[in-house]
Formats: C-alpha cells, sequence, structure tokens
C-alpha cells in the first residue's frame, strides 16, 4: 500500500478515523464513481461544475468543449481546484436521531489543472470515458473526426494531495439506547444502471450489442 | 410558474437550453437529492463538502456539529458559498464518441450561511432531514435531548439565486450518422434504496417498522 502525504488541506480533523491517504483507497472509489464535482475560485466565490471523469494511472482527466467558459478558464489561470466524488453506500438509521448517519466513500483532491496536448494520451483518455461508463462501446462506434478532435479539450489533475474518508457498518447508538424498542439498521443504496432503451431513430434492424446486454442489475 | 433573476454566477453560458430558472423546477430537484455539495472560498482555494440537505420554502438547510471545523468557518465568516446537486437519470450512448452525453438534473446556488437559532424551525428542519430520507421514522425514534441538541449546528442558505441544468431523452446525432449500423439509445440509471438490514445489536423482538417495508423498490 502507498501512501499519500497528508498536507494542510487534506488532512482530516473531524473523524479522523474515517480518514485514509491510500493510493489504492483513493483509486478505487475514484473508478467505481462516474461523475465529480470540480470547484475553484473566482472573484472570491467558489464554483462548481459536476463532470465526468476518468483516472489512469495517478491523474485524473476531464474534458469538456474548447468553447466551455470554465474549460477555457481553468486552461488559461491553472487555479488550484478541489475535485471531490461521493458514492452513498446506505443510510444509517439509529435509535436515536442524532445518531442517523451514512455510509459513504468519499474522496478530495486538490490540483491545478494541466493540459493535454499529446495525441495518444488524449486518444486514450477519451476511450476510457466512453468505456468506463460501457465497456465494449468505443470498438463500436465512430470515432472522432479532425473537427470534432479540434472541439474537444483534456485536462489532467495529479492524484498526489489527496484524501479518502469512508464510513461503513452498522449504526453506533449510546450504550443505554440499544435497550429501546426502537428498530435500528442500514438502507443500502446504490447507483443503478437500468436495462437500455433503444433511440426511437435507431435505424431498422440494428440491435443491442452484446456488451450491452449484462451490463446493468 | 415563479423565475427567480439571473445573475452573472446563475446564468447559464454553455447550451443555455438546457436552463431553467423556475422556482418550481429547482425545487423539485432539490426535494429528490438527498446529498448537495457545498463549496466555499479559503485563502483562494475552493474547499468542498458532500452533505445532507433539506429544502423549507424557499431555504435550504445543512446540519452539522459544533465541533465542525467548516460548521464554524461558515458561521464565523459567512462566505458567499456555491451549493451543487446532481440527479443522474441516464448515460446517453450516441452513435458517434463525440455525441455521448449523459440525462441529468442539476441545481446550482449561490447564498450566505445564517445561523438558525429559532427552536421551532430548528426542530422542524432536524424533523425534515429525517422525514427526508425515511418518511414515518421521527415518530419512532429518541428526539435529541438538550446535550445533543447544543451539539447540533443548522444552517440556512436563501434559495434565490439558483438556477437549474436539464438534459433528457435520446442521444442527438450528426444528421448523416442516422444511417450508421450503431445501436444508439439511452442506459437509465438512478439512486435505489434496497431491502433495509438490521443492525446485528437489535434488541430481539424489535420487527422492522411497516413505514419500512415499502419505502425501497
Amino acid at each position: 500500500m502507498s501512501e499519500l502525504e497528508k498536507t494542510k488541506r487534506t488532512t482530516i480533523t473531524r473523524l479522523p478515523k474515517r480518514g485514509s491517504y491510500e493510493s489504492e483507497t483513493i483509486h478505487s472509489i475514484l473508478d467505481e464513481a462516474y461523475f465529480c464535482t470540480l470547484a475553484y475560485e473566482r472573484d472570491g466565490v467558489a464554483f462548481q461544475i459536476p463532470t465526468g471523469f476518468v483516472r489512469v494511472g495517478e491523474k485524473l482527466y476531464i474534458h469538456g468543449s474548447v468553447g466551455s467558459f470554465y474549460m477555457r478558464e481553468l486552461l488559461s489561470r491553472k487555479p488550484v481546484v478541489s475535485i471531490g466524488v461521493m458514492l452513498v453506500d446506505g443510510m444509517v438509521l439509529a435509535r436515536s436521531a442524532f445518531h442517523h448517519s451514512v455510509n459513504y466513500r468519499s474522496v478530495i483532491l486538490f490540483a491545478q489543472p494541466e493540459l493535454v496536448s499529446e495525441v495518444t494520451e488524449q486518444y486514450h483518455v477519451l476511450e476510457r470515458f466512453t468505456e468506463k461508463i460501457c465497456p465494449g462501446r468505443w470498438a463500436d462506434i465512430r470515432k472522432p473526426d479532425a473537427g470534432e478532435w479540434k472541439a474537444t479539450m483534456v485536462l489532467s489533475f495529479d492524484i498526489s494531495e489527496a484524501s479518502a474518508k469512508i464510513r461503513t457498518g452498522a449504526p453506533k447508538d449510546d450504550e443505554e439506547d440499544y435497550d429501546l424498542d426502537i428498530w435500528a439498521g442500514v438502507i443500502p443504496t446504490s447507483f443503478e444502471m437500468k436495462t437500455p432503451i433503444s433511440d426511437p431513430a435507431l435505424k431498422s434492424g440494428v440491435d443491442l450489442p452484446d456488451y450491452l446486454k449484462n451490463s446493468w442489475k
């Protein structure tokens, strides 16, 4: 296991036992999540954007239109941003209102954006975006043409200043409350993909591909 | 329908057709979401915290420990924060890599924190927190005692400077791509609650309450 160095920004002060600085833990949370929130300062206020992302190695990547105001701002100003991800695993119902909680796995990282200008890296990242959501899809679809390629910006962020925070398991009630006649436990939660719905404009005779037949619960 | 006034911060510049400033739309997204990301500036960097919230009327509420560093900081500095919520409704698979997209409903709002010190409002908000996740729960559980009450901070944020952004429906491909033999459509997604799991320390003879028997799909 490799441990990231704690910084003032990533040190968990509230319930520090839930914190982790292990790369493997941080990567596994990032790899399971499809969306992050990217926040950056503008005129003294923290703006935020929800966006898709992929992790490759020690970097997190986002992509967007070269015409997007915030992508251009990130590129020109290169501010330190925070990127946050949260997976919600369950609602924790305690005997007392006070001890109700949530089971979650979250990551926060701080980094400056870097433009990905190398074509092989850019191509690989765009492939990973598609494959993360739907393994097998990239081989099947029309790849970006020259104009689309030019219209797409890919930015990378080092995953070096980061921490994870995790809560798992049953509720923790006050000792004297365990004798109350109140049900307690966890409602498990998850983000789920369902049976795909074909585009009404789908060309006649085109079937659902095999790689999409078992990709959801 | 009541329309919120656009500000420089809430005006949607990228794909403005997806934007909405209607209170009813904004409220409905907030009411369906359990978690938000709260971001605020500290030393020129945008920090962010994922947290639960409830909406009551024209206000959004968060709660936390009075010992929490960020709750205390919000209270003492009263910075303008951004609060973001995203509901993900589907992965949009187009014929071209370029037009892959996501169906979502998101809200961003900007506001300054205000301490909720009035006891009736505070009590009502804490009740709503529990009832939002699990309707029927509040009547069943041990309510906060004086010490727990003192340990809990509730902050409110006006929902007056806010916008929503929504994408729905099928992929939009380039005209000439509709003739390709590539499947296109949407993988619907949702955040789901599953069958509750009892606390291993549950007092013998305590059954799952009726209000929890049908609260998930």
